[in-house]
């Protein structure tokens, strides 16, 4: 064996999400350093944040910022590798948290979402509905400090910082301007596909795989081109990552996804695929489409009415085609970004992987 | 006169508001250059974010901080210093948005709060309530994000980061905890006299006086005995700000405050007053107090006949000689701090009126 090469699980990533849980929790099951401790019942939330942050995840993002390092040609310390990739992971958990709230969602991760979870916790309340809600806004707002908290801890170097930075600005204006959008959106009946799109990779493309890899390969100085050469791989990515999941939220099979398969329709949720529908709807299609979706009340039997008409109009398969175009497209980037040998394998076998999952 | 002599308006507070406030208006009437733009109604909360931001408002945190500034002997390069503030507010206004949906207000500042806004401009939709609510958090989200971009800016040495970043965080950290403590307090009739006060020094003390002074003198590179000299000012002047703050909610004149007289009673705000008054009541007193304490329904009558009885147990007059140590307590602090005398004057002017306030 040569004395440089890579062991063969430099990259596995099971052991990088090992790794960044590690972090996690070494963040989080102490108080931060900086507050000196107060006594009672405020430490709840920060043991809230800890079990919420620590439930197993796919650390999607945190991944990515590695992979991204590593493409950009990152080598020795990584000490700050890893509390960038934890607080993208933090950061990410005041999303979920905020947007839990929005959706008036009751589960997250097979548990409990935020909000329910402190309103049972303070069901001896005469207002615990409306304190659940008001703790996980808090909770979610002490997730943002925290992932800026263990960002600091990074101290980045003045180049670091003036690399990174904005791509993580950006990163985070993007997102809550994607979900803006899409509370606009939600429960209108509508065949506006660019619409859903941006939606799509405001909230996923650009937040969920763009921009971790790019903060990644920025961080570990890497130039433009690599830069490019991750947007070129991460945003057809991730807009298939969306439409798939678009998909498993309406055609997939609950007891695998572990989510409803009428929640999406039910709540109005402006996809790609409901856009197409409408926009391919005859004048009957589209009566049912404006009486069904979006309906708080759609049972069964409604759902596999509109289930049908997104078969019958043929978005259902033009979604399916709109997610090979893209895989390809990510691929094809891959080719030519000619990134080390052991990220470009990852990065393929992600790209085949979420593209073709069944949850 | 002296060649280095000070100009009398150097620390001109109407002065430095109106530089503060044009660095607030620099950053939020624009875009940030990291977005592209999105064309639409995504821009709406961008535009919300900076009419919240630059209504009129007092900009005590950021004076606080150019004061620490000088405090701590800063001069020469201030653009930092300038951003640094702004970044102190916009911070504050994430804090007052997501405040008030917690508190259900309905104003802020003389106008509808943010998510009263919001359900008026989308009154068409019907969910406008939750509509309004949901941007609200989304545009406080915003705040935070916009706070921390502008801190970015600054591109602070690698020296100051150290020295500014972790007072910042544990100011973010209190501010949350202290809302969370005031969440669990709110609408019990207790005799927690310390957990009032808690909550006074988490979300007044600290977040509104101390924080912001260390944070500017830290800029200015000040040694541990500058931020001490801050904090032994800051903390007993912030209490006192506090119990003026819940005297005049109760006690003030409503034509002069600008706020309702029986809101804090009603909501069942867990104030030292209150708690006072519970420590001290008789059986009589205390069966009223808890019948009246909280009640949504409260009305003049009800409110009139809790004043008296703040009034009858001493209560109010016990916050009164609070006020009066503290406030001595901070004046004393300002003796032994021997800051610059134009730095010195100003914090002695703030003191004063800040606990003598009518509104």
């Amino acid at each position: 064996m040569a004395p440089f090469a890579v062991t063969p699980n430099a990259l596995d990533l099971a052991d990088l999400r090992t790794r960044i849980d590690t972090v996690l929790a070494g963040s989080l099951r102490r108080e931060p350093t900086t507050v000196p401790a107060q006594r009672g019942q405020a430490d709840e939330l920060s043991t809230a944040l800890a079990d919420f942050v620590l439930a197993p995840g796919k650390r999607i993002r945190p991944l990515l910022c590695v992979l991204g390092w590593h493409a950009g040609g990152g080598s020795g310390a990584e000490e700050r590798l890893w509390q960038l990739a934890a607080s993208l992971e933090l950061f990410h958990a005041f999303a979920l948290i905020h947007d839990d709230i929005m959706d008036a969602s009751d589960t997250r991760r097979g548990r409990a979402s935020a909000h329910r979870s402190f309103a049972t916790r303070h069901a001896d309340r005469a207002d615990s509905e409306a304190f659940g809600t008001n703790a996980a806004i808090l909770l979610g707002d002490l997730a943002l400090v925290r992932a800026d908290e263990i960002l600091h801890a990074a101290r980045l170097t003045p180049q670091q910082s003036e690399a990174v930075l904005p791509l993580l600005d950006a990163m985070r204006n993007d997102v809550i301007r994607g979900q803006y959008l899409d509370l606009l959106s939600t429960g209108t009946v509508t065949d506006d596909i660019e619409r859903a799109l941006t939606v799509n990779r405001l909230k996923t493309a650009q937040y969920t795989v763009e921009r971790p890899l790019q903060v990644g390969a920025a961080l570990a100085g890497a130039g433009p081109d690599v830069l490019r050469a991750c947007s070129a791989y991460a945003l057809p990515l991730g807009e298939a990552f969306q439409l798939r999941d678009d998909l498993l939220g309406t055609f997939g099979d609950p007891h695998v996804t572990g989510k409803s398969d009428c929640e999406d329709l039910r709540s109005g949720k402006a996809t790609v695929l409901v856009a197409l529908a409408v926009r391919r709807a005859d004048r009957a299609q589209l009566r049912q489409l404006t009486e069904l979706f979006g309906d708080p009340r759609l049972d069964g039997d409604g759902a596999a009415r509109m289930r049908r008409i997104l078969e019958q109009t043929g978005a259902r398969a033009a979604v399916e085609t709109m997610i090979t175009d893209r895989q390809a497209a990510a691929l094809a980037a891959l080719d030519r970004a000619a990134f080390p040998p052991r990220v470009d394998a990852v990065l393929r076998r992600i790209a085949a992987t979420s593209v073709r999952r069944t949850k």
